[in-house]
C-alpha cells in the first residue's frame, strides 16, 4: 500500500478571534505500512470538541499537548482495524484512538482501545461525551434524589447527556441554559429538562430565579462566568457545583472569564465547587457505555448529535460548534 | 438578688464605616432570678471573633441572627453556674453558653454546655477557635501528609491554631498570611509555620511563588480577594481549598469582596473548593478540646491569644481585632 496517501487536518494558523476555516488545511500524505506491535486503523469517526478550540492556542491552562502547526490535530476518533501484525487485533476490528482529525492512523497497538461492536450499534455512539457528563452528574455535582440541578451550556454535547443523567439520578427538577429559544425548546421537549434560560434574553440571575424559585441544589457547569455566578447566587445550603467546562472562557477571544466568587456566601452555605477532570475518573467511560447501551434500548437514554460527512468537513463542525450552531455532540464520520 | 444588677453590652448603632467604640453601649440591668428549668451563669469570659463585626450590620450572608440595636452581642462564652433549680447542674460548675457579652445570662438549663474544669484548666481555652481550625484542615483542605499548606489571615484566632493543626496532620511546609513583619516573624517563631507572606509589602502571588516554589496543595481560607486569588493561581493538581472565613469582606466596609476565579484552571488542575462552616461539624468541638488539652500538655501545641479584662473592654477587643492588632484568640476575661 505504500504508494497509497490519506487525508489529514492540519493546523494551519493560531486563532486571534472566532475559528474560521482558512486556520485548517487538509493535508495528503502516505498511508504507512504497520510493522510488528503497530496497529493501522481507518478512521470511520471523529469527535468534534470544544476543548480542540482551547488546544489550538500556543499555550492553555488545560494540561494537554497544544496543537502544533502543520500538525494533525489530535482528539477521540473511533475506526476499524485494517492491520495489526504480531498483535491480538485483527482486520475489521473496531477500536478508539486518540490521533484525531486523520483519515488513517498508525498506532502502537497498546494505544488503541477495542470497543463491543455489539454494545453500542451506531460507532458514533462511542464518541459521546457522556463519561464527562457522568462524572460530573455522580462525582462533581453529586446528584441525589429531590434535588433541583442546574447544568449550563446544556444543549452541548456534554450537556445534552447531563440533563438526562441528573434525571436518571433522581433530581426533582432540572434546568438548563442555552443560547437560543429554539434550543430552549428542545432542551425541554426532547432531553429532559423542565425549563430552560436563556444567554441573551434578559438577565440570567431573573430567569434563574424564576426557573428555579426554591434555589439550587447541584451545579453542572459547562460555561463559567455570568451563568455560574447566577447559579452561585441561588445556591442552596450545601450545594455542590462541578466544574466540568469553562466554555466562556474556552470559546472566547480574550483569555480567561473569571467568576467573581462570594467566598463569604460559599462559607455561610457550606458550597463546594469542585473542578472535575475525566483523566482523573477513567473508570466511568466502560461504566457509562453499559449505561449508554441499555438507556438507548430501553429509551431512557438518547444521543443528542449532529452528524457531518467526509474529513473536509472537520473545520466547518468545530467552526459550528464554537458558534453555538449544533444540538448534542459533533460528528465528523468518514 | 432582685436588687442587684449586671452590665451587658448592647448594640448602639450599625457601622457606616470601620468599628469604633461608640457603636457600643454598656448597659446596666436587673439580675434576673431563675426559675425550675431554669440556669443563671455568671460569665467570666467572653469570645470576640471577626462574625461578630459581620453580625452587627443589619443582613448578612451568615445564616444567624444580626444584632439588634438595643440588645447585648450574642456570642461564645463561659462562666460558673450561679443557680439552677431542677437541674443537674450544681453552683460553681463550669458551662458554656451563647449569650455572648453580658456579666450574667439566664437560660434554659438545656441551652448551657457543661465543660469538664480538670481537662483544660484555662477555661479561656474552651473559647479557641480550634474546633474551626481542625474542621478547616481536616474537612476543608484535607490536609496529607507531605502537602505545602497555605494559611490566610494566619495570625487570627483561627488562622494561629490551623497551621499547627496543619503540622499534626503531616504537612511538610506550612506558609501563612499576615498584615505586618513583627507578626509574620511570630507567625515562624512560634506558631510553626515555615514561611509568612505579608500584605502590603509587595505583590502576594510574588511573595507565595518564591515561600512555596513547588506549588500549593491545601489552602485554609479565612480572607479571599486577593489572596486566594493567589492561591489558586499555584495550586497544584487535586488542591483542596477549605473556604473558612473571608476576612476582605467580613471587616470591609464596601460589601463583598469579591475573588475572581478562573474556573477553566480549577477544571484542568482538579482543584475542589470548600465552604465550611462549624455548624455542620459540632462532632468536632469535643474532639478538638481534648486534641488541644493533649497538645498544650505535651508542648505540641500553644494557644496563642490576647486577654482583656473587664467587659467595658470588649467594645475594644472587637475594634482591635478588626483592626489586626492581636494576635491568636481575642478573650475578654471578666
Amino acid at each position: 500500500m505504500t504508494n497509497r496517501t490519506y487525508r489529514e487536518v492540519h493546523l494551519a494558523a493560531r486563532p486571534k478571534g472566532p475559528v474560521t476555516d482558512d486556520l485548517f488545511t487538509i493535508v495528503e500524505v502516505p498511508l504507512p505500512e504497520p510493522g510488528p506491535g503497530q496497529v493501522l486503523v481507518r478512521t470511520t469517526h471523529m469527535g468534534v470538541a470544544a476543548v480542540m478550540r482551547t488546544l489550538m492556542d500556543e499555550t492553555s491552562a488545560v494540561p494537554m499537548p497544544s496543537y502544533e502547526i502543520g500538525a494533525p490535530l489530535h482528539g477521540a476518533a473511533v475506526g476499524e482495524v485494517v492491520a495489526a501484525p504480531g498483535s491480538d487485533l485483527r482486520p475489521g476490528d473496531l477500536v478508539e484512538h486518540r490521533l484525531g482529525w486523520r483519515e488513517y492512523a498508525l498506532l502502537d497497538a497498546a494505544q488503541v482501545q477495542r470497543l463491543d461492536p455489539d454494545l453500542l450499534p451506531d460507532p458514533a455512539a462511542y464518541l459521546s461525551q457522556g463519561p464527562t457528563a457522568l462524572m460530573g452528574v455522580a462525582r462533581g455535582a453529586e446528584v441525589r434524589p429531590g434535588d433541583t440541578v442546574f447544568v449550563t451550556g446544556a444543549a452541548g454535547g456534554v450537556g445534552s447527556l447531563a440533563g438526562q443523567i441528573a434525571r436518571q439520578f433522581g433530581a426533582a427538577r432540572v434546568i438548563g441554559s442555552t443560547g437560543s429559544q429554539q434550543k430552549a425548546d428542545r432542551l425541554v421537549e426532547e432531553f429532559g429538562y423542565d425549563a430552560a434560560v436563556i444567554r441573551g434574553a434578559g438577565p440570567i440571575g431573573e430567569q434563574l430565579r424564576r426557573a428555579a424559585p426554591e434555589g439550587i441544589d447541584a451545579v453542572f457547569d459547562n460555561v463559567g462566568g455570568e451563568q455560574l455566578q447566577a447559579a452561585l447566587a441561588l445556591a442552596n445550603r450545601g450545594a455542590r457545583v462541578a466544574i466540568v467546562g469553562a466554555l466562556a472562557s474556552q470559546l472566547s477571544d480574550g483569555g480567561p472569564a473569571l467568576t467573581p466568587v462570594d467566598t463569604l456566601s460559599l462559607l455561610a452555605h457550606s458550597v463546594t465547587l469542585r473542578g472535575v477532570a475525566l483523566y482523573d475518573h477513567l473508570d466511568l467511560v466502560p461504566e457509562w457505555n453499559r449505561r449508554f447501551a441499555e438507556g438507548l434500548r430501553d429509551g431512557s437514554l438518547t444521543f443528542p448529535h449532529s452528524r457531518l460527512h467526509g474529513i473536509e468537513q472537520a473545520p466547518r463542525a468545530l467552526r459550528e460548534l464554537t458558534e453555538g450552531r449544533h444540538l448534542g455532540a459533533v460528528i465528523v464520520e468518514l
